[in-house]
């Protein structure tokens, strides 16, 4: 898993930072590219990676700020454009399907993809063998949502030399005791899949939050989550400020983090009013909080990896 | 009078060209900035100049393709937040109402100066005593407008030693005769305004083009202009595509330049497929038919001055 920053900046876009975006690249878990929230210009900061338009396959919108889902529109057109044709499904708040089908109607944009379009309630808003996510809402200005992104937990290794010494033979039988099935031998036995595997691997969780103030849902969002990706628009000298607009100081951002136990956070939508030498003072607010604490920027790359984050 | 071109590319962003934008800079004429279409990101573009979002007061566009309006929406809120209280008029055609008013309903976007949309037909769109302009359907395959802006006469310069030998005396007498009035002397002479001031100075004529193929309409809106600016969005090897998809190549553009008479011709709305190793090809292809053009790229800066398109 792999997380990449396209736009970590609070309203306006400014040179240093583009309006929300972000990637959950889940291609070595086989699902593809997941996005959350679509600034203005999020195809442009595409440009300047690996990534392919094609490849996303669901995108995630926190709440109904334009520096949130203006750039919504001109992807979903590019990657028709970039020869997409798999399913795109687009889960927001009530209204975004109104402002995408008003807006591909009226451009006359045509896609060569199916777009499903889901509005979303608490709960959980998708869910397969390999992964669930949730939405609660969170504490803004308007409607807005975090997301947790849960990997289920992965089946435990085929113990071979296990399997070996109970008589199994090389072949098809090992792969059934691997997914989990308990087999026959030719001479009758049973060997059961559970005496031949490794302990079941837990997978990981990651909780993704759009705007909010310091609130109870950010905490259950993010309850022993791996990884913790929370607002920071204001630090603790602006606080009053935060609060009257719906917004998080780092130091919230931080306590957040330390609430729900979870394992590292990286803090994004920082306001313009922060330059970069401001950065190191922002980090250190959060640090003497929750020492494990990143402040992402356009283009910052993370990997999870053996239970850690990584910068890249 | 100036351009800026701030987008010139086709369709989709590149790392080379955004998509529509650019600015005829009006404020030494007293006029403000008016800005032709909006492709998206173009509030980013503008933060790479000196222009204000605030200054620019009139927004014309040509068709609702999205790569000539999805900036719309972020600029219009941007607009706000940097402090623009005065009124801002976008003139497009039938359509951009309903998705203006819908991005700004749903996003809970508040404007902090007046917005009037018009939506246009052919004819006049705007009048006042220094400036004119009119819209003409083109040939693309949506409705798309061409605009012709053209600067009244400017009052010729007051004759002073012509006055004074007359027997006007300094004062205010002077300035009303300057405007164009008749006066009588204390004496009961009369004093006619065009025996003391010099001939009208001509105005400048700008024909500024949207999507569109080869047509009569481009080549009236640009009818001894001074400045056209035509897209070439396909060179002359890729001719059969233009006409498929309602474009012009650089040679239709070149063409259109001869047959209307213009001074100059500045193509954009070019092909990502074009490197920049190709502009100095498709430049000697507008030229074989056209000598006075340029290819516009992102940030080209152009002067009118003294009957000259100058490149700065
Ligand atoms: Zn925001
Ligand atoms: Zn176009």
């Amino acid at each position: 898993m792999e997380l990449f920053f396209l736009g970590t900046g609070a309203g306006m876009p400014s040179k240093q930072r583009n309006t929300s975006s972000l990637i959950l690249n889940l291609s070595a878990e086989q699902m593809g590219y997941w996005m959350f929230d679509c600034g203005e210009a999020t195809q442009h900061q595409l440009l300047r990676t690996s990534i392919k338009p094609r490849k996303i396959n669901k995108i995630f919108i926190t709440h109904l700020h334009g520096d949130h889902i203006f750039g919504l529109p001109g992807f979903l057109g590019s990657r028709s454009f970039l020869g997409g044709d798999e399913e795109l499904t687009i889960y927001g708040p009530v209204g975004i399907k109104e402002w995408i089908m008003t807006s591909l109607r009226l451009t006359k944009t045509h896609l060569t993809y199916p777009l499903k379009i889901e509005e979303i309630q608490e709960g959980s808003i998708f869910e397969d063998d390999r992964f669930k996510v949730s939405a609660k809402e969170l504490e803004h200005v308007i409607e807005c949502f975090g997301f947790r992104v849960e990997q289920k937990p992965l089946p435990g290794k085929l113990l071979v030399d296990k399997a070996f010494e109970a008589g199994v033979p090389k072949g098809p039988l090992l792969k059934r005791l691997k997914d989990g099935e308990d087999i026959e031998l030719a001479d009758g036995r049973i060997v059961y899949s559970k005496d031949v595997t490794g302990d079941a691997q837990k997978g990981f969780t990651v909780a993704i939050l759009g705007d909010t103030k310091y609130c109870s849902a950010a905490i259950e969002l993010a309850d022993e989550a791996d990884i913790l990706i929370h607002e920071a628009t204001f630090d603790n000298e602006t606080g009053d400020l935060a609060k009257d607009y719906g917004h998080s100081t780092v130091g919230d951002a931080a306590q957040t983090a330390k609430g729900a136990n979870v394992k590292a956070l990286i803090a994004n939508h920082i306001s313009a009013r922060f330059m970069p030498g401001d950065i190191t003072s922002l980090k250190e607010q959060g640090r003497a909080i929750f020492p494990n604490i990143h402040i992402a920027e356009d283009f910052s790359h993370f990997e999870w990896k053996n239970e850690q984050l990584i910068k890249k």
